[in-house]
């Protein structure tokens, strides 16, 4: 039994999503588990991670468009304002989509579909350096 | 310590939720695990994940409808349409819900309440066959 | 390898956002687990799970009020209404944010960021008890 565990840093420049599938893939080759699970962890409350499309890069312009509808900067009732106008919407958008994923290990590789990325999902728009971490567990 | 994974496939019949508890269950009784964790994933971006209500199927059918309406397929800001209008909203559906989900295993079975169920959640309009891939990992 | 699972009880006072970070914590303590995995699930479909922001209750309060209006209490077109007016939107609040949560371990504690929590987000009106359980896998 193999448990492996490695921080990221993935820098980011503002709203946005960031792929960091490969980044994820070698963590699970260093761990060197040929079956098992890998789960990451983003350390933040104003950024997220999703299992997205990889492929066309519209369905991401799509998506900023779609969350920046769905969770406005100028919501009147909002209190957490402290840090700005993108510090409260940062938490909802955080909220909706994922802190955590877990993708299954087989023979030594991630078991993602060929169209699915595994992204950084960034909700401040000023740049930042992000903490995540990876585990795996397996044989 | 024993780590197995399985691949399952989910024909669906257009949007909407399928039951695959009993498939989960059955992994891990393949599995052999008695004490641990299950983790399922879906390997798309145009179907989810949900563990739901399984009792009463108006449930299921308020959801469809809330996700109808949050999700329009009629968004004029949509760049990423080339599959047709359920594409994008079949990707902000999916970003909204799960793409793994995991669920500690007791005495060898799923420790879900009484009225939990893991559902395949396809957010395409035509009918599709799902890859998923359950992982069970523990003693 | 160690596989250890506990039940928790959370008892909430309605709905609201209750921590449970340290009740987590002490289950991977026992476990004795240094490096590995920390999975919650809450066994209810009216309830779900959230790692959200730990220093500045403003952030709650917003989430609550965000919810509120995101998910209304009296959509015409619900019909799972049996159990009264938030019955429905607890299902919905529970499907848009989370299940399970997987938290790794490093040095036999979570590794959670320094303003994250886990949190119980409750989405009934009434007082409940809810059942989570912990699974805590590693070396």
């Amino acid at each position: 039994m193999l448990a492996f565990t490695e921080e990221l840093t993935v820098p980011t420049r503002g709203k946005g999503t960031y792929e960091i599938t490969d980044q994820v893939a070698a963590a699970v080759r260093r761990a060197g588990v040929r079956e098992g699970l890998a789960t990451v962890l983003v350390r933040h409350t104003s950024a997220s991670l999703i299992i997205y499309e990889n492929a066309d890069p519209s369905a991401r312009v799509d998506l900023e468009e779609f969350f920046r509808r769905l969770v406005p900067e100028d919501a009147p009732y909002f209190t957490h304002t402290a840090e700005g106008p993108d510090d409260m919407p940062s938490h909802l958008r955080m909220v909706l989509t994922r802190t955590s994923e877990s993708v299954p290990v087989r023979a030594g590789a991630l078991t993602l579909g060929t169209w699915q990325g595994i992204y950084l999902f960034e909700h401040r728009t000023a740049p930042h350096r992000r903490s995540l971490v990876v585990a795996v567990l397996g044989i």
